[in-house]
């Protein structure tokens, strides 16, 4: 399994835009066999900080993610929403120790 | 509900012994009735990176957490095993909107 981490800073005036885009490709995305979770959560302390948590079955899976349309389409959608690059990272999981867990 | 994520470097030569030590944590912080995850995981490309994301269903329980002995333990015990202080940051889960998805 994979865990994809993505801290995202978004511009003050598209923040609902933002929640609005990412819920159509979270919708979409948790549809996909290889998809395990996708998380979207905000900072408690920074309005325009977002976190995503996406965990994927394997490698394979986050390729066939990063070729949906649902993907491209909030790519391309939220690419101007950004106060800066979005910053992610892999991770690989250690627990919960049993897959069922995930 | 509230997310914590955790960011930890640990010293090479004690990334065993944190792994253990943190999975006696997970199971017993799974047990707490605030508790709906706690996840651990290994950066793909930084042997001594681990990233925790633990969601509670409230700040009451995570207060309840950080009052266990299993907590402290950790806590004392891993205390010398990082590299440096770790990272700590709470967010407000926005998707799932439905918090049966958490």
């Amino acid at each position: 399994m994979i865990v994809y981490c993505v801290e995202v800073y978004v511009k003050p005036d598209n923040v609902d835009d933002f929640i609005i885009a990412t819920e159509k490709n979270h919708l979409s995305t948790r549809k996909e066999p290889g998809n395990l979770r996708f998380d979207l959560s905000r900072s408690d302390d920074e309005d325009a900080l977002f976190f995503l948590y996406e965990v994927y079955k394997d490698e394979a899976a986050v390729n066939a993610h990063k070729q949906t349309a649902h993907y491209a389409k909030w790519r391309e959608t939220v690419a101007d929403w950004m106060a800066k690059p979005r910053f992610g990272r892999m991770f690989i999981p250690v627990l919960p120790s049993d897959e069922k867990g995930w």
